[in-house]
């Protein structure tokens, strides 16, 4: 379900402490109406021990972000000519998963914290997108020089981000009921069977399923024909003839 | 380019001088050093008209999306059976593009500056995530009760946004030079024939270009086949009829 990379570092206390106060408070108060002093006392510390942690109040709503995308950024840059860049995005992906199971509990609340407070939704929308940025940027290096090259990586990255999140919503939604990581694995599949390499698709021949799509330019050894269930065998075998530059 | 919904209605000339007073002033001294009272000042209005018009100063730099969002959302309710959905969440798609394109100079403008000020980009992407969930609405309806139906909504509008967007921020980027509309439909006609109806996309057979994608579900009469380039015409032929099962 996730990279070991998202198994989580041993975090500073103090940190924790914040957090669990800011929630215990935005949870018994709402958030509009807690303030940072009023977490430092709960928790027992000073404003500049909030601050030196969290740049703002909305910054503890989502307090392992910022390593999730760290983590992301290293684990797409230690990337490979071996990796197929379209299944490293999904795994990519799941290393957000990853950090909203480690803590179904604490995720659902700030599920429902986010839905109730438009500045917290706005927060969330950023960093959605610095994901989605994360996944491009390397997707575009990968597709570098190809025709549609950036364009192809932003629809993926999009593509992926949105699979992902369907599924996490909705596992979110259900109280965190039922398997969040086969959900994941499900909707990123779908992603990867419509634009990943041929050959990570590949025994799928015949089906009526998704063909590999926006790979052809680095496969030129599958070809993909597209024909009327009625036609003819003969013309069938002419179009796959023609496919092959030997019509 | 843009659908007839996308030119504008007569706009208050107020309004108009309002917005001309504020990029004239965030040109010359910057976004977040003009306030609304300087914007006003120049534009010879009281502070009540700036606020009649726009909630705050950031709805000054968007003055046109909420008239779009309204625009799109009727588009697509006006939807009926015979729209494939795909075309129709591109069409709607086009009519942010008709937006930007109908005065480019100050779209860039609002580009670069949307560039400098975190505020405005955060703005900007909540004013595209609402996009985004207006095409995967009207997507979610057409697909309710089909497998995997919000899955497949979700990923078609983020898909369609990143391509429009894509597209269109080369265009900003490039200060306006060149035809958006043949970048957009460029752009979009890639997701189309990623995830269109196969009927959309018809005429293809043969080539090594996208077949249709999630979409087999609504076309029985067609077989999409992928086959290794080297694989011999009697394999193909069998792979065909086990397709259509008469193997």
């Amino acid at each position: 379900m996730s990279s070991s990379s998202a198994v989580p570092a041993a975090k500073p206390p103090m940190r924790d402490a914040l957090v669990a106060a800011a929630f215990r408070l935005f949870l018994e108060r709402g958030y509009e109406q807690t303030t940072v002093d009023d977490i430092v006392a709960l928790a027992g510390v000073g404003r500049r021990s909030f601050f030196r942690y969290f740049p703002s109040k909305e910054d503890v709503v989502f307090p392992d972000h910022e390593r999730c995308l760290a983590d992301m950024t290293a684990f797409l840059a230690a990337s490979g000519a071996e990796h197929e860049p379209v299944r490293r995005v999904c795994d990519a992906a799941r290393m957000v998963l990853g950090m909203y199971a480690e803590n179904p509990t604490f995720s659902v609340q700030r599920y429902r914290l986010t839905r109730q407070v438009p500045g917290l939704r706005a927060y969330e929308l950023s960093v959605v997108w610095r994901y989605e940025r994360a996944l491009a940027a390397y997707l575009r290096g990968w597709f570098a020089g190809q025709p549609d090259g950036t364009l192809r990586a932003d629809v993926i990255a999009a593509a992926v981000v949105a699979a992902h999140n369907n599924a996490l919503r909705s596992w979110l939604r259900s109280d965190g009921a039922g398997d969040a990581g086969a959900a994941v694995d499900h909707a990123l599949g779908c992603v990867q069977r419509a634009f990943g390499r041929p050959a990570e698709v590949a025994g799928r021949a015949g089906g009526s399923g998704p063909a590999p799509l926006w790979g052809a330019g680095r496969a030129d050894d599958v070809v993909v024909l597209v024909s009327r269930r009625d036609a003819p065998v003969w013309q069938v075998v002419r179009e796959w003839e023609a496919a092959l530059g030997r019509g």
